[in-house]
């Protein structure tokens, strides 16, 4: 069932070079060098947001406003927003008070090429740089929309997000007991809030009233989800020299992940399940979801 | 001409008193502790931005918007939010890879007193926390106004404004060569673009249109660098008891500041220039902006 056909490998490989290609185009816009001393600063910002990235959330965003007519370019700079809070927080979870990782996309972490305050600053200025994004007429002419983008990406990123979601993975390292119920709660906030806002700020663009929303919510979750599990499963059978990071982190931590809990069979069949639930949620749609449902399958079948 | 008569000193007590138990009781409504594994990270958030700051950025915003007739909740809540980006400011500034301070207003760094992963995640949680407060229709009711307020406070935090001036500060650390104008830049983006924006805040609450704005903002901006003279003044000359943190760093690792380029005295005869200037923008305003000229005055007589 959640397998790629080769027509949807086409239409996703295409898809995703050239929002690859048109995100960091557009990164390169926001971040000029300035002539003075805070050109390491942007260049710094500018090392971990241009290049590398799979670039999933910039395509959920785009592929959700391709279905409702919205301007491509639009899309691609609500895509980059939640891009450069996806890529501040990878800035700040490699750091070594965090993750302390030497490795991100087969290139040393920010923190190894420059500096670990060149680091913070530079995860905090692409963190700032969402919101500048956001609020810029460029990206909607109507304030109700840019307020409405705000408020979905700055929920998503919070206390109550993201932010939340890698408190309870500090937690869960330092020993605290995480069973099934409590990992997918985690999992929710830490991956599957962001890659939901993708989503939700597509439509919000696509202006698909709040109440209309409710199924691709429901394929967001599914596939935040399966991503997560999909990682897990990388992490323990993945090839570090593809994944361009380390792996076995979580094994060596003693960490439990939906693998430990699940076995990797169990995990397997659980993210395909998810997968094809997700697709399910699209039915409402014609051949306009198409990338999403192409999205979704890859999603489990990638390989890094 | 600057110093604080004493009807003046009672109204700015008052003010920033009130503002005070306003701006920790909304964060106290902001940041309910979960009953989960996040409990820590929200229990840092708290720490960091409940009692102990002085409120001069959310005073700044309730003073302008209580001229244009705000109503007060409006006003608090912009406030916070611009007081959420200075506090995640000064808790990632004091983390051991930037100044690495072991205290702030006389208690504890945040590092210290939880660890400094806690310490990078509550920085970036206040962060997104800012965003959310802004794009609240409890904030305004009006999205442009919420859009606006975005912008204004996105801007004057990200690489084109505090963190670029915090950047420009670190390689001043590191012995990049700078005069008084370069000085004068970095203080105006490090300090003065958030001042700046919690005045351009309460003006965007009022309604008053970007063109009617240019008084404030040149109040802002003069008051903004004679905050940071009188900062260099207090750090050259201040009690370490009364301050709660540590002075005479600068004098140790031999960075330009005001004082080291223009002298105690000279320092402060441009200080009070500065406030005197400020105090001169106002004067198309009547009573109603009494409270922003004993603020202006209050910057540079204040003793921490």
């Amino acid at each position: 069932m959640a397998d790629l056909a080769s027509a949807d490998r086409m239409l996703l490989a295409d898809a995703l070079q050239r929002v690859q290609r048109e995100v960091d185009e557009a990164f390169d816009q926001f971040l000029p060098v300035p002539d003075d001393t805070r050109a390491p600063l942007i260049e710094a910002m500018r090392y971990a947001a241009i290049g590398g990235g799979k670039r999933v959330r910039p395509l959920l965003t785009a592929a959700t406003a391709g279905m409702f007519g919205v301007v491509r370019d639009a899309a691609i700079r609500t895509g980059c927003a939640v891009e450069a809070i996806h890529v501040y927080s990878l800035v700040h979870d490699d750091l070594p008070c965090m993750d302390d990782d030497d490795l991100r996309h087969g290139k040393p972490t920010l923190h190894k090429a420059f500096d670990e305050a060149t680091a913070v600053l530079a995860g905090d200025s692409l963190h700032a740089l969402a919101f500048e994004i956001l609020s810029m007429p460029e990206t909607s002419g109507d304030p109700f929309v840019r307020a409405e983008l705000v408020a979905a990406l700055a929920g998503a990123s919070g206390w109550g997000g993201m932010a939340g979601g890698q408190m309870m993975d500090i937690a869960a390292e330092s020993g605290a007991k995480h069973d099934l119920h409590t990992i997918t709660r985690l999992q929710q906030l830490k991956t599957g809030a962001l890659l939901g806002a993708a989503v939700e700020m597509g439509a919000i663009l696509g202006r698909v009233p709040d109440e209309g929303r409710g199924h691709l919510r429901a394929y967001a979750r599914d596939i935040g989800l399966a991503f997560q599990i999909a990682d897990d499963l990388l992490d323990a059978e993945g090839d570090e020299e593809l994944a361009g990071k380390a792996l076995r982190k979580d094994e060596e931590a003693g960490k439990a992940t939906f693998v430990s809990l699940m076995g990797t069979e169990g995990a397997r069949t659980q993210a395909r399940a998810l997968v094809d639930q997700a697709i399910g949620h699209l039915s409402a749609y014609g051949r306009e979801a198409d990338l999403l449902r192409a999205l979704a399958r890859y999603i489990v079948e990638r390989d890094h």
